[in-house]
């Protein structure tokens, strides 16, 4: 499913840490850092893709599995096709990645909140980095699409998720960004993704983004037995 | 733009050649065949998407041209991004293809109708095999797409499209129906497009081919001078 649990409208978003430098800051310094996935966030992608889920209330849909994650995920390139950032959190700075992607470099935001981030589910979404301990806060999946008359690639944003205690700070927004980013780096004509039509929120907020939100179409999608039967289409 | 001019409802479908073996055709045979598009059918695929954007009423948005058609696409193997199959048509039997993709076998089918199809356009659209001649009416261009709840890719169909003087003879259900045939080979969850909401008979014809019309999902597009502000979006 697509674009769940969006970022809040603007107005909930927290101011970012401006003033002061970030080696004093005032409050509670978060700091943050998008970096691509690898096949050994496996386990934290199915965790984080099942609370997607539950937030839709659409576990009955759900048949991921982290073997048939891997199987399917990692198998090109990043960007190239399904292309996975995470964004990790961390109440002190972020130890340097061991290897990066020469297609990708990370990137980092420090945030001073007012109030500690308190995370329930710390323990089940722990990275280690030597004895720095981080946390994965959200994802978003995304990959290219094509527009035949711009004769242009973009990217179609699947999946947007951020964990229920880092909400309404502006974290989807940071991953929302980032793919934007990559997109204009890579000279993409657009980045698209899809909304619930009731979700007032959220389609106001992306609005405010400068995103059009497209009335007229719909979305088709044949699966199951009737893409089984259809492939035999009888013209 | 996706999907434009879907195919008819089926009752606007005439019968295969059903009843007489094809070397006996009744009438007037045509003979059709599915393949993939290589970088030589550019031109061919550049008219047929301007004649889409003619049928859309949409030619201010269309700023394809060859060159940019040729640098973006057929940089993957088929089916592992943006992918083109072709339809071809001709009066007498289609020649094999020399060299083929071990990937697809072209899908071939013989109708046998009451009257000529009379193709106005014929010589633009003509490829030569030795000394016989094809004409291409129409093509689809599609490329994976991924849902994280099974865990599979799909394809997600981007243009369907039936040059005007072949359209209602059930060959966009030939093209959409060899999509669907691929997706099931390659073991993928779903084939997806999208349709105008206020396309009645599309809508009609995707149902009964037992396709679902999610009626809640709005596209959301971030194109232009908005995608370039918001990758430095100010989280």
């Amino acid at each position: 499913m697509a674009a769940a649990a969006p970022p809040p409208p603007p107005s909930d978003v927290p101011e970012p840490c401006m003033g002061p430098p970030e080696t004093t800051p005032i409050g509670h310094p978060v700091f943050t850092r998008i970096r691509l996935a690898t096949p050994l966030d496996v386990p934290f992608i199915h965790k984080l893709i099942h609370q997607m889920a539950v937030f839709e209330k659409l576990t009955h849909l759900f048949s991921a599995t982290e073997s048939s994650l891997a199987s399917t995920l990692f198998l090109s390139p990043p960007f190239q096709s399904f292309t996975i950032f995470l964004l990790e959190i961390s109440s002190s700075p972020i130890p340097p990645l061991l290897s990066t992607s020469p297609s990708f470099t990370p990137i980092e935001k420090t945030f001073n909140f007012d109030l500690p981030l308190d995370d329930p589910e710390k323990d089940a979404f722990s990275v280690h980095y030597g004895n720095d301990q981080v946390v994965i806060a959200g994802f978003v999946l995304f990959f290219p699409n094509y527009s035949t008359f711009l004769a242009k690639p973009g990217f179609y944003v699947e999946d947007l998720f951020v964990r229920e205690c880092y909400r309404r700070k502006g974290f989807g927004k940071m991953l929302l960004s980032a793919v934007a980013k990559q997109a204009v780096k890579m000279g993409y004509g657009r980045v698209e993704w899809v909304v619930l039509d009731w979700n007032v929120n959220a389609i106001k907020f992306y609005e405010q983004m400068g995103a059009q939100v497209l009335p007229e179409w719909r979305i088709c999608r044949l699966t199951g037995d009737s893409l089984q039967a259809y492939q035999n289409a009888n013209v």
